[in-house]
C-alpha cells in the first residue's frame, strides 16, 4: 500500500512538472493569496456596513477607533496581495511604491463607493415590495453584497490583475451573482434575488437599471484571429441605458446591443439586438398552449415529455 | 501616505453619519446578529437530523441528553437576539416575557416541523429517480436544507422581524434556493437541484407540488400610490394548488396568477395568467427551428450569432 | 419555560424513533461525514493545484515532501469515511482491505485527473475572451472547481455510496454547478459563469464541449411501476456529442436526447428531441415583439404585466 501511495505522489509530482511548465511554482508564489483576499472583502464590507456585517456591536465613541483599526488592518493586508499581484516578493522599492499608491488611491475612493451604495440601497427599497426596512437590505440582501464587493473590485480593475476578479467570485460563490470587475455599473442599480445573474466585462449599465434574478448581459459569437484562437478584448457586452428593467431568467447579447433608456424587457426573452429607448420587449403571447392533460396523451413528442 | 489614510477615515466617518443618519449605529445596536442566527441555523439542522449534519456522532444513549442541551444552547442564543430584533438591548421585563413566549411556541413547533419535513423527504425520494437513499437526501440535498430553514423561519415570520429573513438568506446563499420566510407552503413538497428557484413572500403552494432548478414564483408590476412610490404589502405571488409540477427555467407571476391542482408548466414557459385543473402549459412546438449550419451562414441577426 | 423546553425535547426525541425508525442513529453511525468529506475536497484541490488554492506558499523545494504529506492525511481521512460508507464502524478486516483497495485505486488515478483538468482550463482560456491569464482560471473560475471536484468523485461513483455526491454537492453550495458524479465528460470540457448548470446522473458528455450557465441536461418524464411508483435508474439524460456548444438557460432532457456533434443550442431553448450534427436551434425570431411602451396601454393580460 505504501508503495501505492509513493507510486502517486511521484506521478503527481510528474505532472506539476508537465503541465504549466517549470515556471508552475514560480508563478503560484507570485499569485495573490485567494484566502487573504476574501477576508478582505469581509473587511471591506464592514467598513462600508460597521455593525451591520460584523458580530461586534460597534458604539458611537469607539466608531472612529474601530474604523481606524480595520483602515490600517486593511491596508497591510492588501499591500501585500497588491505588491504579489504586481508580481514582485519580496517586493523592491518600486513595487512598494506602486503598491502605495494604488491603495491611497483606492482607500480615498472608500467614502465615495459608500455614497453611491446608498443609492443602491435606496433603489432595492423602491423597487421592491417585500423589503420591509433599510435594515433589512443591508443585512439580508444579496444584491447588496454583490454590488458593493464589484463597486470595489472596479476601483482596482485596471491597476492590478487578479485581485479584483477574485473579489468578485467570492461575492459570486455567496450570492450567485457574477458581475465582472470590468463592467461600468450607474447609481441606483438592483438587482432582485440574484441567482444566476450574469454581467459581462464591457457591459454598460446607466442609473436606476433594475434586473431580476437569472439575467444574462454576455457575450455572442467571439470573433477569431487568422489562427482560429478568440481574439481578446473589445466591447462585447450589452449596453443598457438609463432606467431599464429587466425581467428574470432573460438574456441579452453582444457588445453592439443597446437596449434604450425606460424599456422593460420581459422575463425568458432570448435578446440578440438593440431595441429603441421606451420599448417592450416579449414573445408573441398566443405561442403558448394551455390544454387539458387528458387530450394530449398520444400527441406530439413536446407533449409526451409533459404528460 | 499616513496622512492619506487618516484623510480616508475622516472622510468615512463622515459617510457614517451623512447616510443612515445620526441614528445608524444605534439602529444596528439592535439588530439581530447575522453571524448568530447562522449558527443558530446550522444548530437547528442538527436538532432536525441529528447525526447527519454534525460532525459528532450521537449514540441512542446520549441522543436525550445531547438534544437538550442542544435545545437549551438554542433557547439562549435565540433570546438574544429576539430581544435585539424586538429592539431592547438590554431587554426590559417586558421584551423579555415577549421574547420567551415567542420562543417557547417556536421550539414546541419543532416536531410538527419535524414531521413535516419527513413528508418532504418522502417527496424528494418519490419524486427523484437518481434518489438512492433516505440517508442521500438529508446528507447530500440542498432542497432538504432550504426546506427545512424556510419552515422553521416561516414559524417566526409574524413575530419578529428581520430573524426569519436572515435565516432563509443562509440557506439561499448555500443553496440557490431563495424562499421568502412569509410564503405558505404545503407538505410533501420537493425542489429537484433547486439552483435560482425564487418563491414570493405571497405565494401559496398546496400539497404534493414538486418544482425544478430556475423555478420562479414571483410578483408581477407593482403598484404605486399617489407619490409614485411602491405599495407595500398585498398578494403579489401565484397561488399553486395540490399536485402541480413545474420544469425548470419557468417564470410564473402575479398575485391573482392560480396553477389549477395536477397541472404541468413546461421549461422555460413564461406565466402571468391563470391556468385550470388538469392543464399542461408549453409553447407551441413548431417555432423551434433546427436547421443545418451552413444553410444559415448568411441569415438573420440571431442566426448570426449562432455561426 | 423550563417545562414548555423539556415538553419540546420530549416531543422531539418522540420524531425521531418515529420517523426514520429504529435504526435511525445506527443509520447515521455509519454514514460518511459530510464536514470530513468537505475537508478531503479543499485538500483534493490543493493536491491538483498547489500554491493556488491553499494559503502557505510551497516551494519548489518542499513541493515533494508537502506533496507526500497531504497525500499521507488524505489517505488517512479518506480512509476512515470509506470505511463508514461501507457500513461497518469499526471496520472489520474485510472491509478495510475493501477501503484500502478502493483508495489505492483513487489516489493512483489522481495524476490522470489531472492531466486532463489541464485540458479544461485550456478549454476555459480559449472558450472566454475575458481570461486573461491561466491563473486566473485556476484561481477564481468556479468552472473548474465544479469540474475537477466531479472528476475525482466520479472515480469513486460504482465504490462507495453517498461520499461522491457529497463531494460533488460540495461544488454545487459553492459554484452553483451542480454535476451528478455518475455523468461521463469527455476532455477540454468549459462551463462559463456556471450558475444554475445542471448535469444529470446519465449525461454522456463527449469532448470540447462548452456550457453556459444555467443549461439543464436532465430528464424527462419519469416511468413508474406497476405500483405508480418512479422507476429508479436507466439512462434518463441526454447525450451530447463532441464540439457541441448550448447557450445560457437552455434546458435539454431526456434519455434518448442525443445533440449531433458541432452543433449549437442557442439560449433559453427547451428542446426534448435529438438534433443532428451540424446543427444550429433557436426559436423562430419573428415570434419576439418589440414595441413601444404607450401603445400597449390597455392591451392584452400579458403586456398589461410589462407595463
Amino acid at each position: 500500500m505504501d508503495s501505492n501511495m509513493n507510486h502517486a505522489v511521484t506521478d503527481l509530482l510528474q505532472t506539476y512538472s508537465e503541465t504549466g511548465g517549470i515556471n508552475y511554482l514560480d508563478a503560484a508564489a507570485t499569485l495573490p493569496s485567494r484566502l487573504a483576499i476574501e477576508a478582505a472583502c469581509a473587511e471591506l464590507m464592514s467598513l462600508m456596513f460597521p455593525g451591520f456585517r460584523s458580530e461586534a456591536l460597534v458604539s458611537s465613541d469607539d466608531l472612529a477607533e474601530t474604523t481606524r483599526t480595520r483602515m490600517r488592518n486593511l491596508h497591510a493586508r492588501l499591500k501585500t496581495e497588491i505588491c504579489r499581484s504586481l508580481g514582485k516578493i519580496p517586493p523592491d522599492q518600486a513595487t512598494e511604491e506602486k503598491a502605495e499608491e494604488f491603495l491611497s488611491v483606492f482607500l480615498a475612493e472608500l467614502p465615495s463607493v459608500r455614497r453611491v451604495l446608498w443609492t443602491d440601497i435606496d433603489a432595492a427599497y423602491e423597487g421592491d415590495p417585500a423589503a420591509k426596512s433599510y435594515e433589512e437590505i443591508i443585512l439580508a440582501y444579496p444584491s447588496l453584497e454583490a454590488i458593493a464587493i464589484y463597486r470595489m473590485a472596479h476601483l482596482l480593475y485596471d491597476k492590478v490583475p487578479l485581485i479584483p476578479r477574485i473579489m468578485t467570485e467570492w461575492a459570486h460563490s455567496r450570492t450567485g451573482i457574477d458581475i465582472h470587475p470590468g463592467a461600468k455599473i450607474g447609481p441606483h442599480f438592483f438587482i432582485d434575488h440574484g441567482t444566476g445573474v450574469v454581467i459581462g466585462e464591457t457591459c454598460e449599465i446607466g442609473s436606476r437599471v433594475k434586473l431580476y434574478h437569472s439575467v444574462t448581459l454576455g457575450a455572442r459569437s467571439f470573433q477569431k484571429d487568422e489562427h482560429g484562437k478568440i481574439k481578446k478584448g473589445g466591447k462585447r457586452h450589452p449596453t443598457v441605458e438609463d432606467d431599464v428593467t429587466i425581467y428574470p431568467n432573460s438574456t441579452v447579447l453582444g457588445g453592439e446591443t443597446v437596449i434604450g433608456a425606460r424599456s422593460t424587457i420581459g422575463g425568458n426573452v432570448f435578446l440578440v439586438q438593440s431595441v429603441p429607448p421606451d420599448s417592450l420587449v416579449y414573445y408573441e403571447e398566443k405561442q403558448l398552449r394551455i390544454v387539458p392533460k387528458r387530450k394530449h396523451k398520444l400527441a406530439t413528442t413536446r407533449n409526451e415529455f409533459l404528460e
